[in-house]
C-alpha cells in the first residue's frame, strides 16, 4: 500500500458524515448543493512548459467534469491561488480560469491568494460548488441488467498528450483537446434524473469503469470495439486493438459513464445538440469486477487501467483527488 | 503595488458576481452559505519544525474564524491536502485537523491529496463552508455613533510567537495560543444578528480595524488603554503602550470585531459563559481613516498596522487570503 492509499484510507476513516459520501463519489452533497475540490501542481500535474491559460482552463474544467457526472449546474468557484516568482504566469492562468468559468456559467466567488518560497512549485486548486438537480447519482447504483453508456469520446487526452511528449511544441486538435478539455454538464444534467450511477471518466475508462463495478457490486463488461473514438484520434493511432486499449487507459477523458436502465433509449433525452453517446457495455450479476470482449470473446484486460494515484508520474495537468476521487 | 497585489487585483475584476462580495469580505454567501478558504504553506505560514497537528488544527481554526467574523456554523470541510515524503508529517497533520474538525463539530466532506515533487514545501487548504444564520454582516456596514466591540483578546499569538522566534522549542500557554487559535464561533453566532458591521481579527487588530474603516466609509477611534490583554500577555510583556501597540498589531488573534449600535449592551445578549468581549472604540463620520487614542489624547499611529500581504515573510501559520481576506 503507498503512502498516498494510506492518507487516503485515513481521511476515509476521518469524513464519516453522510454528505462526505465515503470519499467514493467524486463529490460530496450538502443539501442542495454538489461541491468538489481538485488541486493540481506544477511538475506533477502540469509541466511549467505547458501554457498557463490551458492550466487555468483545465483547473476549471476538470472540476466541472465532477459537476457533470452528478448531473450538477455550476453556482460558484473558490480558488486558491499561489504566486511564485513575477506574477506574469499567475495572470495568464487566470485568463485561462476566467475564459473556462465565463464558457460554463461559474462565477468565481471567493479565495485565497498565498506567495510561495521561492522556486517552489506551483499548487492551484479550486472548489467547485453546483448546484444539485432532483437526483445526484452516485457510483455505487449500478444493477445487473444495466446498460454502460459512455458519453464523449475517450483517447484523444492521452494521444495528445503523447505528441508534447515527443515535442513539447507539437499542436494540433489532439493536443488542444488535453489541454482544454470539455466538461460534459449539458449531458450530465439530462442523464443523472435516469442514471441508476454516473461518475466522469478522468482517470481512464477501465479504471474508472471497475470503481464503478466495486461500488455497486456488478460486473462490468466492456465491448472493446464499441469505444468511441474520434476521427482526429483514429487518423493518428488507428483503430486496431492496441489503439483501443490505449484509449480506454489514458486518462484525462472527461468524458461521462452511465449506467442505465435496459430499456432507456438515451437519444429520447434532451442531450445538447451534437452529444456522442454510445453503448460500451453492460452490467451483470456476479463478482464486482471489470472484463472486456471483442466480437464476443474474452480479451485480457490491459496491466495498466489508468492512473491509480498520479503521485509523482507526471500526466500533465490532472488531479488526483481523495480517495480516487476526481 | 506588489506583484500579490496586482494579481488579487486582477481577481477582484474577474470575481464580479455578487456572492463574491467584491473579495473583500473574507467570505462568499452563496444561498444560505457561507463560504471561505484559507491555504498555507510550508516556510512561508508555517515551518517544518512546527508540530504537524498544530499546523493541522490551526488551518481548520483559522476557517472558522470567517465564519465566526460572519455568524455562521460549521456545515462542511473540503480539504486539499498535499503529500511530500513518506507521509509521516501529514497523518500526524490530519490528527489536528480532525481534533479540530471534532471540537468544532466540523464534517470533513470532501477534498483531494495529490503528491508533490520531492523536495516541494507541502500547500494545504481548505475550504469550510458554514449555514448562515438569519443575517451575514459583512465589513462595510459600519455607521457614524457605533461602538466597537472586540471578541477576545490580543497579542497572545504574536507573543507566542515571539517566544517561538527566540527558542524554537519554548512553550507556555502564549505558544499554545499561537498554535491552536479558537474561533470565537459563539460569540459570532450571538453578535451576528445584531453587528451593523463584522469580521475577524487575523492580520492585526489595527490593520483589519482600518479595513472595517474604509469598507464602512467611517473614521474609527480605538482606545489603546481599552485594549483586552490576557494575564498571560502582560505576565510576558507588561501593559505599557509598547505592549499595547505590539498586541494591536500583531496578528493571528482570532478575535472578533463588531460595530454595535451605542445602546446596545452585548452583556443581554446569549454570549457563550466565559467570553470576554470589550468596548475597544468608537465609529464617527469622517474621512475613512483610523485614529488611536488614550486617556482621551491622540496616539500616533504605528508604521505598520499588521500583516498586509504575507507574502515572503514568515509569520507562522496563517493565510493571506485573496484581497486581504482571511
Amino acid at each position: 500500500m503507498t503512502t498516498e492509499s494510506q492518507i487516503i484510507e485515513r481521511l476515509r476513516r476521518i469524513a464519516t458524515a453522510p454528505e462526505a459520501r465515503g470519499l467514493l463519489d467524486d463529490v460530496a452533497v450538502l443539501d442542495g448543493f454538489v461541491i468538489t475540490h481538485d488541486s493540481i501542481a506544477e511538475d506533477v500535474h502540469f509541466l511549467h512548459s505547458d501554457p498557463p491559460a490551458s492550466v487555468g482552463w483545465k483547473l476549471v474544467a476538470v472540476n466541472l467534469s465532477d459537476l457533470a457526472g452528478k448531473g450538477a449546474t455550476p453556482a460558484g468557484a473558490v480558488l486558491s491561488l499561489t504566486i511564485a516568482g513575477d506574477g506574469a504566469w499567475e495572470s495568464e492562468f487566470l485568463t485561462g480560469v476566467e475564459h473556462a468559468c465565463e464558457s460554463y456559467g461559474l462565477p468565481v466567488i471567493g479565495g485565497d491568494t498565498i506567495a510561495l518560497p521561492e522556486d517552489a512549485p506551483r499548487v492551484l486548486g479550486l472548489t467547485a460548488i453546483g448546484r444539485a438537480g432532483p437526483r445526484v447519482p452516485d457510483r455505487s447504483g449500478g444493477r445487473p441488467g444495466d446498460a454502460l453508456w459512455l458519453v464523449g469520446t475517450v483517447g484523444d487526452a492521452a494521444a495528445g498528450l503523447a505528441q508534447l511528449r515527443g515535442d513539447p511544441r507539437a499542436t494540433g486538435p489532439l493536443v488542444d483537446i488535453y489541454r482544454r478539455p470539455i466538461p460534459q454538464l449539458g449531458a450530465g444534467q439530462a442523464l443523472a434524473p435516469v442514471a441508476h450511477a454516473m461518475m466522469d471518466v478522468s482517470d481512464g475508462l477501465l479504471l474508472d469503469a471497475r470503481r464503478m463495478a466495486q461500488a455497486s457490486g456488478c460486473a462490468i463488461a466492456i465491448d472493446v470495439d464499441a469505444l468511441p473514438l474520434s476521427s482526429e484520434f483514429t487518423a493518428e493511432r488507428g483503430q486496431s486493438r492496441r489503439a483501443r486499449l490505449f484509449a480506454a487507459t489514458g486518462g484525462d477523458d472527461y468524458a461521462l459513464l452511465a449506467a442505465l436502465p435496459p430499456e432507456l433509449d438515451p437519444s429520447t433525452l434532451s442531450l445538447p445538440r451534437g452529444t456522442r453517446i454510445s453503448r460500451v457495455g453492460t452490467l451483470t450479476a456476479g463478482e464486482a469486477a471489470l472484463s472486456l470482449t471483442s466480437g464476443g470473446a474474452p480479451v485480457q484486460l490491459p496491466e495498466r487501467l489508468g492512473f491509480e494515484h498520479q503521485g509523482h508520474e507526471h500526466r500533465g495537468v490532472s488531479a488526483a483527488p481523495v480517495g480516487d476521487r476526481s
